[in-house]
């Protein structure tokens, strides 16, 4: 029996029961004695397409009551040794985008201070360039692992300057981010021209177009990753269109010839070793999920990511 | 400022957002200082058709999201003089339904020896027996408001004497109910003989089949079944199917030609007054609601079956 | 127990199981000895908007394995005097209509000329042309009971005069109708011109359209229906979208404020006593059906229907 | 062959086919000759529940091309005397609620200066405050018909003082209404206080709650209030969660116990005669619309609304 | 600022609005000045399992707004040196297959004497033979990139000699195709006998069945096919069943075992080059499309035909 | 013509049409003559998550109708030297886990004593455990080919030593297998320690974990199986769980990063020469399964299974 906070097992109470907290774990009233925080930010008005992301995070939590413990590819077993619980939701204001932005950055920059690493569900994919403001202002510029069918660096939409479009040209501008050291997994698709891409390129993003990576194993791309980044903090946002629809049809903008489910952890288990500081799984839109498949993809993922968290041993 | 425990407040914390308890009340750990327990009995292995129900309580609880504190058809407000609070699901086996059910008379008799008036989420309708028997153990035989297409008075099914076609027969039969005051609402349908009804009428049960209550109010009836109760203990049982499948399509066993949802508001609110000493919400199947609104419907019947409850007040 | 086929009953055989006939049912692989077959006529190339019906034979055999033979309502047990069986689907062309009108009438003249009842699960409404057209050759002009949302009198369509929105402009032209003991029942919506349904009454088609039949009982109705018809031979012909989008969504050409089930059971219900000679029940499209309540309903509704033919008896 | 603008016959070209208009009606690029211009304002970062409203005009339109051009019921032909055509959406900002809404006033106010009357497909029912805002600069305060399960009258949700909730009391604090011809129909279910109603009928507005209008017809309480509104200019807004949830399922915030389309119609159809400057349809969610019918419910609410125009002839 | 009509940008109006054509296009009224006429042919008559193909045209459109005009991968910029628009739908009757049969080749007909090139959205895959016997009137036999579930080589099917699954045996007989430059790309599944598939290699047909295609890019053997075609005309017909079920499940014959999307993009960026005088994309049928995955995969198929077509620059 | 069973022919009935056997072969009532008898084992009560898996016989049976007699990949024409025929479903108990195993043992010893092979379709993989008491008594140990997610080696489940997931270690444990000629491919996911797989290699079970089989073809992987096990008699049980979630969302317990379906008829194709005594396809839940596809892939896989009987010819 460990000290730290365990899911509810499967034989203590059916999977189909118990609170709705991630993988079922307790949820924590206060920061007080956590290693990890887990939390939801439920929004979904930085979205340019289908809406439904502002229930990302009660269904991702839905579908994470499967889930046990212990890593059976990795060894990993991230309870043993890290404090960890579901701290909730944060308190969004659902009718301003610019107002949400700045609930979340102050949140973030509260639970940062404590020490505590936050793992985020979206909502939208707005919501990291508040979380990397609060990261920057803790950690400096980070190391960012982008995985992503889209490179989210427009410089403006329909006249807004923060949308889900354009979070990481804002984050470069305001140089919460090292440019160099800024990795783009997975996109595709189409644009308005070249430069939509490669202008990314000249601040010195990496990007692994996915038509790079098609039918063969990601594992060596992450190593490469983690060895480039090396001990400097990273922070890690996962936009769960990535993903090819066939394995995460649940969300707003999706675009064909996507990542598939055995590259994305080939990925994300490459990542162990890394300092991360913080991480999302984002743009999960349940009413677009008919199957329940990518909510259960993106806990199954958060998990992954938990699994390769600094501090979590293997056994 | 109430000292009762209170629904969290849109206003507060955006509806899609917070604890998937009923109508986002607190959870609470332990029975005491409590009138009321709202609690789930997620099962479905004693179903005759389509299974399902095991998830009945976590989308009852995701749909009562929506639901505010005032009840602005009758004035009723039921957290202003009750504590009420949501005790989670009891820890059924899956894997047996004679074992569940010794488990919930069990767990019911725990709950009713503190004096709480159990408010449950099923499940299937075999929930409802051992419920029965814990309260009949409590209180002595009670009335019984059951609101059902079916009468649920089969002596067997494929052998077995206790599923969710039988459990009222055996009630009758094992003295849990003043037999003259139980009240079959919505029965109709197909079955083997004119008895599958008429042999409960000759026990003293008062059958009240859907074909007779079209097209009209069921307030006068619901009246003249509060004022023939008068003060004695009742239990009341609603299964989800005595509805019209067009008002309630996500259950096991639907029957056209059922009732509508102002019938049942209707109903129910007709209730108010009785000695109520316990109720039920039964056979919501989530994955054939593809909608969500049986759940949403039968949220807001429990919501009204709180708002009825001895001793809350209006306003 | 009795000499005449019965449904397989759910405590033999799990509901969920056994042979996909209507309400399991024996399938007949002839005629010999029958007095009633139901078939199904899998068709949906007579459509105008919502394709889909093809599969309504299948989805309204599934969900009538729910179905008891005895009828609670009325008292009717139709396996008990009547020699009842499943014969299956008519081998339709499905590329091309006027082929499969013409092998439909063909089908129905052999079935005629055994002196069984026929009673079909469609298909899309242009089955009942050859039906009428095969019904008249054996019987004469018949009076014909019409259900539907529309009158089904369309001269043509993209310049066809055979699909599923002229057959009864098309039996009466054919003298195959009693005209002035047509009934059509529910009609409504939009068209054209008044004279889209009043040119009809011109012909002495009596027409009840839906919105004169709001909020009350069709009993009446029905009543005065019989009684108008008498003896003489009568057709029952029910497209499944006069009921209400709300109770009936899975169907091809839906409109709204239409009828409910239980109006349509009690208008099926009085027309106990007529001599019906056939009867269909159309329109049903599964795909459309995302609840199974549609097929459910057509099932239900199918069984009312056999519960009035001649020689049933009430128990 | 009239003048006026014509849907296209589905003899013309098949109804699952052409472009995607309301109705098939031809798109207009201006103003110019129009009587009425039917316009679509997709947006939903107005809600507090369930988003998806922005996908509300694309979903109504798609339905709506079953509809044809003469209603049965009430003789009316909108396309005979007005010139009407779809004008396309308005081109809102996705990110800014605030924003929206001016852009909404403004094209408004230059739609209004022609002297068309706008019909609009929400949409979340935030969009009706900057309408009654241009409206009332037009015709001075208006009366308004406002169908919904909501009075819309809150003060502020979250802080906010301008979103789907909170309308009616702005309308009413801006003078933009009379407000003792403003009636509220078919609200219901729960809220904070008796006030959260009576305080609106304090100002003058007349509320007519769903629980009173069940069983019966809405044609007398219809007529009542257009014969109280007289020909003073009056505003419709329908809220189609007025409706109950088993007629209208795809919508955010649904109620149960609603209305029914039947009654809608008796309602929609009694307003002839009145002097509408203007009407919407709002809150039809299509990521929630299942089976479709709650696109295909709106798009022949709007249709009766077109039919009782002023103008609008019968035949 | 270019010339030529380019797509609605989502900065000047929201992705979910707009009109329903191609990839918002212009929708053009004739065919002056054009050089590629996109089309739908809404029919669905021609198939032998699931229907629901007649809103394919509709579904593929409503998917391709998210669509931007550059392709980020391949760099065409196919709006940049073409005239492009979307036509509209072909008037087919679709009560009768032969009648919209005639009907697509007489409008083709219309079509290429124009030299526009036509890429048609379908509609079951019999519309095929008709485009080809059009094709081949104007260039003579041409070769043909066929991708495909289903060699569609049958002789007749239920007696009938044109329909989904016969298309290119009379093809092949009417001297439509140089037959040794016809390409059957992932087909595979089950048959009747070795010869469904080696008759059409006997004409000299090549066949690439899925089953030698698994877990590698179809780069390669898409350059190989561009050359061996070199400069002849060439068509191209996609069947969306080609791809697996998992990536487009709405379609009405799936075969388990199939292409992905990256291999079908792979495939047709190789065509670059090609003389392409017509291109099709089939079969996608939206009431089994439940997630849209399908339209949208089937939207970004023809995007990524219009790059390939002769004439298309890169930049 | 041959004189085994024979699917019925697309070009004789429709597809859509016929009875829901599977592959629309004959239903027999005797095992009289038969080579191999496919049955449904329609139950859900041994599952810990999501149920539905009683309706995946009825399920499966309705989309194998799409699949006809040959197999086009491997030249396998089943119905050509073997008589098979559908013979069904067992009666379980749905009420009684425990009875239910017993009857399908005593079912399974009945089918067995006359030499037929059983082909069972689930039902969830509970029902693997008395089939394999079945077989040994017949046969002895044999070796077991286990496609499946999940080892299925709990010791027990809430208590209980009879469910979905302990069935391979009481199998073990009961000297049912050839310990060290069982062969788990597939499995992957999360656990509770390193033992939930490793304890089993220490029995003997071969493990090939999902993560090591991305990418790649399993035809080595299974020809290596097939000359490991040798002239043994071998039984094969299918959990459609081993694959992805994309290709299978219709089931109880997905789990991400599963094999696809290339890579399960791979496997499948090489086990053609094995001295199979059954197999098993289990755990297709339809009401999860919003496409059909699981069922379809399903129905496939067991025709692969067929198609790799002994005895079963190849032309
Ligand atoms: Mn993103
Ligand atoms: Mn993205
Ligand atoms: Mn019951
Ligand atoms: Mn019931
Ligand atoms: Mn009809
Ligand atoms: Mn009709
Ligand atoms: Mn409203
Ligand atoms: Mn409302
Ligand atoms: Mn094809
Ligand atoms: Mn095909
Ligand atoms: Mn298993
Ligand atoms: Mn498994």
């Amino acid at each position: 029996m460990t000290e730290f906070n365990q899911p509810i097992s499967g034989n203590d109470l059916a999977r189909f029961s118990g609170p709705n907290t991630f993988m079922r774990l307790p949820q924590a009233d206060s920061l007080e004695g956590l290693d990890v925080a887990i939390l939801g930010v439920p929004m979904d008005i930085g979205t340019s397409w289908r809406s439904g992301t502002r229930f990302g995070p009660k269904e991702i939590r839905a579908e994470s009551a499967m889930i046990r413990p212990y890593n059976m590819a990795t060894g990993a077993a991230p309870f043993d040794s890290l404090q960890m619980a579901d701290i909730g939701d944060l308190a969004i204001n659902t009718f301003s985008l610019s107002d949400s932005l700045r609930i979340i950055q102050e949140s973030y920059a509260a639970i940062l201070d404590t020490g505590v690493i936050p793992v985020a569900m979206g909502g939208d994919h707005s919501i990291t360039l508040p979380i990397l403001r609060a990261i920057a202002q803790k950690h400096g510029p980070v190391a960012l692992v982008h995985v992503d069918a889209h490179a989210d660096v427009n410089d403006e939409m329909f006249g807004e300057r923060e949308t889900h479009g354009t979070v990481f040209r804002r984050a470069y501008e305001e140089g919460l981010l090292v440019a160099d050291k800024v990795y783009q997994i997975g996109i595709r698709g189409s644009g308005y021209a070249a430069t939509d891409f490669t202008e990314a390129q000249g601040w010195g993003f990496q990007q692994f177009p996915a038509w790079e990576l098609y039918h063969r194993s990601l594992s060596g791309m992450g190593g490469e990753i983690r060895r480039d980044i090396g001990s400097r903090p990273v922070y890690v946002t996962y936009d769960i269109d990535s993903l090819d629809p066939a394995f995460a049809p649940g969300t707003g903008t999706p675009e064909i010839g996507g990542l598939t489910t055995p590259q994305a952890m080939e990925l994300i288990r490459e990542l162990k070793g890394l300092n991360i500081v913080g991480c999302d799984l984002v743009e999960v839109s349940p009413p677009y999920d008919t199957s329940g498949n990518t909510a259960l993809t993106a806990a199954n993922l958060l998990y992954e990511l938990l699994c390769v968290l600094p501090g979590v041993t293997a056994r």
